[in-house]
C-alpha cells in the first residue's frame, strides 16, 4: 500500500459512489478491527456531533464565507473535504446500525419535499 | 399524489443511489425553488447542525439504545430516517457548494484511516 | 396567571443570578416533577444538543448578523433568548449530574485563558 | 503563575459566580486582546458548536454513564470541567453580543417552564 501508492487515490469511478458502497466499507473496516462492539447508535451519534465540532471549528472565525471558497488554501480544502467526510462516515454508520436504508430515505426525503415545497 | 402514489416509492435501483446523484437533484430543487441564493456554506451548515439538533432529540430521553432499534415504534423508525436524511442532504449541498466532491473525499478519508488505524 | 403575571417578571435582583442559584432550582424542578430519573449524564448531553440545533435555525438562513440584531423583530429576539436559555439550563444540569461545579469550572478556565493567550 | 499559584484557584466566593460577571470577565478578555472584532454572532455561535462537538468527544464511546462519574480518572473530569466551561463562555459571550440578558432570560424560562409543566 505504502510502497506504490497509487491505488491510494481514487479513480474516476469512486466518485460515483453510492451510500450503499460506503457503508459496505465502513461495516468492513469495524469488522477488521472488531470495533463494532462500539458501534452503538447513541456512540455513533455522539461521535458525529463530535465531528460536526471539527467541521463548524473550520468555519468559525472566517465571517461569511463565499461559495467555491475562492481565497482558501489548498490545504484549507483538503481540511474541510476531510472534516465533511468524517460527519458523513458516521453518519452512514448511526444509520445502518440502527437499520435504516439511507439511500432510500434520502431519496424519499427529497421527493417529500418536492410535494412540500411547490416549484415556483 | 396519495392517489397513485406508486411512483412515489423510490424503487431498488434508486437504493444503490450515489452521492453525485443526490447532489445533483439538490441542485435541480434549489434552482427550482430559486433558493440558490440562500445556500451559502454557513448558512448550510447551520441548517446542517440545526437537523443534527433535531436527531439528537429523537435520542436525547431513550437511554442506551440497541442497534436495529428492536422495540421502536415502526413511525419512530420513519421519523428517524427522515432525520438522518435531513443531515444528510444539508452535508451534500454544503460539500457541493464549497466545490468539495464528497464522494471523492470520503473514500479518500476511509483510505487514510485503513492506514492510520491498521486492522488487527 | 396572566391576570396577575407580574411576579412571573424576574426582577433586577436575579438578573444577577449565580449558576449555583441556577442549578438548585433545575435541581427543585426536576425533583417536583419526578423527571431525575432520566437525567443521565448522556441525555442531558443529547437534549443540549438539541437546544444547540434550535438556536442554530434561529440563525440560520440570514447571512452575517449584525451585533446587538439592529434588525430584529422584537419576537425574534424573545425567541432567542429562550433558545439560548434552553442550552445554558441543560449545560448547568449536565455539569451538576456530572459532579461538577460549573462555576468554579469557568472561572478556572478564563485564567487559563488569560496565561495562554497574553493580552497585547 | 506557577511559583505562587494560589490565587489562580478561584475561592469559595467565586463559586457563587454571576453570569453577569462571567459576561464582565470575558468583555475585559476580548477587550485586552482586541478580539472583539471577531466576535460576531454567528462566529460566536460556530466557535459554541465547536466546543459542544469537543464536549460530546468526552462521551462518545463511553455507552451509558453513570451520575457523578463514579469511575472517572481525576483528569477526565478536569478536561470534562474545561469542556462544559467552553461551551458556557462562548454561550455566554454569545447572548451578550447580541444584547440579551442570559441571567434574565434563563429565570423567565425556568418561571415559564414550571407553568408549561405543572409538578406532579
Amino acid at each position: 500500500m505504502e510502497a506504490e501508492g497509487k491505488e491510494v487515490v481514487p479513480n474516476e469511478e469512486t466518485v460515483e459512489i453510492s451510500l450503499n458502497e460506503l457503508s459496505r466499507k465502513l461495516e468492513e473496516f469495524a469488522k477488521a478491527r472488531d470495533w463494532g462492539k462500539y458501534h452503538s447508535p447513541r456512540n455513533l451519534l455522539l461521535a458525529m456531533v463530535g465531528e460536526v465540532g471539527e467541521l463548524s471549528e473550520i468555519f468559525q472565525w472566517r465571517g461569511e464565507v463565499d461559495r467555491g471558497l475562492p481565497n482558501w488554501a489548498e490545504s484549507d480544502k483538503e481540511h474541510l473535504g476531510e472534516e465533511l467526510s468524517d460527519v458523513l462516515l458516521y453518519l452512514i454508520r448511526l444509520a445502518d446500525i440502527c437499520g435504516i436504508d439511507l439511500g432510500h430515505a434520502a431519496t424519499k426525503k427529497i421527493i417529500k419535499n418536492e410535494v412540500k415545497y411547490p416549484p415556483n
